[in-house]
């Protein structure tokens, strides 16, 4: 009886460990995420206040621009498996990301590719292309965060 | 006499809208200079989430590693005479970074130079050379954030 006593504690204490250990990795894959997130807000911040003339960097969007594109070349990783509400709630992430797959797949390359195309554009040095393809960026932006992303 | 009252009036109203553009402008730098910060951080802390093993991406962190560089880059240029905390009193950037600009400059420039450092050795795959260039940009930070941030 002891035995089985300590044999049900100790699976009980691997059970938390092992739930413990679950949350632990979501919320760092949810952290990760956030920070990733955060970079792109704020390179896509940084090319709004020169495309709204409020700065006069016009040299920077394309230093900007190729930091989106090294994002958008990583943004398709950083949703795996379990980093979902279920598993850690201070996430805006929703569940829709892994119930429809394709879509998000879809919508995510659309930001990948157009954050590259924005930041060859952005390269050639032609103001108004750059602003017409950051434009595009924007949309692609939508693209995840109207389906796929909790209200706040 | 009503002449001079108008003309008085005007001078008035032209030096408000001056000084309301000039803080305008000010405002405008320090949020842009925020964004850059902002950009520099969030790489610079999903990095650290790598290399302390948070999470398993190494092969992201070249990706961070190029954004930095390019925000090394441009970081020299975000610190315009006129954007101290006389002008616009929301920002840590002390009145140091121009009373001591050479000194400043110095430790941008380090910034710089690692930046790109890492990037260069995080693009070649090695982890471990890569994370003590990452120490080593570390240390670049602290060379603006102690002597020229305002403590928070």
């Amino acid at each position: 009886m002891r035995r089985l006593i300590l044999l049900l504690a100790g699976a009980l204490v691997a059970g938390n460990i092992s739930a413990a250990l679950a949350d632990s990795h979501a919320e760092a894959a949810v952290k990760y995420r956030q920070a990733v997130m955060k970079a792109i807000g704020a390179h896509t911040g940084a090319i709004a206040a020169v495309v709204k003339g409020q700065v006069d960097y016009g040299d920077h969007v394309a230093h900007h621009a190729a930091s989106l594109a090294e994002m958008g070349s990583i943004t398709a990783d950083i949703f795996p498996q379990g980093s979902g509400p279920d598993a850690y709630a201070d996430t805006e992430a929703t569940n829709a990301i892994w119930a429809k797959a394709d879509e998000f797949q879809a919508a995510v390359d659309a930001f990948k590719n157009q954050s590259a195309k924005l930041a060859e554009v952005a390269q050639g040095g032609d103001m108004q292309a750059t602003m017409a393809e950051f434009q595009n960026l924007g949309k692609t932006c939508g693209g995840c965060h109207k389906p796929f992303r909790a209200k706040k």
